[in-house]
């Protein structure tokens, strides 16, 4: 089974990373871009456990690990693995 | 329009900081996590231009600036805004 976790900042956290790349793509010509958020994405391949189980502890990894849930926030989607 | 980009290491490039999450895992005891990849996540707001030139820009903005494609794969997909 394949999870595929995004964790965002939570709004109102100042977001510096994506303000930089903001800038540099205003200043690269790009003043069409209105606004950058800048995340982490993970693909986590999971083996001998069911959907059900996998839904429960991915939360957990999320919660221990993964993300920083007091200014991050995350979500996921699980697959069956290729 | 919303920019949905995934930049993701290639095949075959060490990735440090995915290793160093899968060891904290099994530490954990997630002993179900065989592999994990990370990747970064972007959401470019943008503003006053055609779905088409949208296209062409953000291509132009991971080749250039978000993604380093020696090492980097990246993928996009383009929403209306809402």
């Amino acid at each position: 089974m394949l999870a595929k976790i995004h964790v965002t900042l939570k709004n109102g956290v100042l977001d510096s990373q994506g303000k930089a790349v903001h800038h540099a793509l205003n200043d690269l010509g790009y003043s069409e871009v209105q606004d950058v958020h800048l995340g982490k994405y993970m693909e986590i391949a999971l083996k001998g456990i069911s959907e059900k189980e996998a839904q429960t502890r991915v939360k957990e990894m999320c919660e221990k690990l993964l993300a920083n849930t007091v200014i991050e926030s995350y979500r996921f989607t699980l697959e069956p693995a290729e």
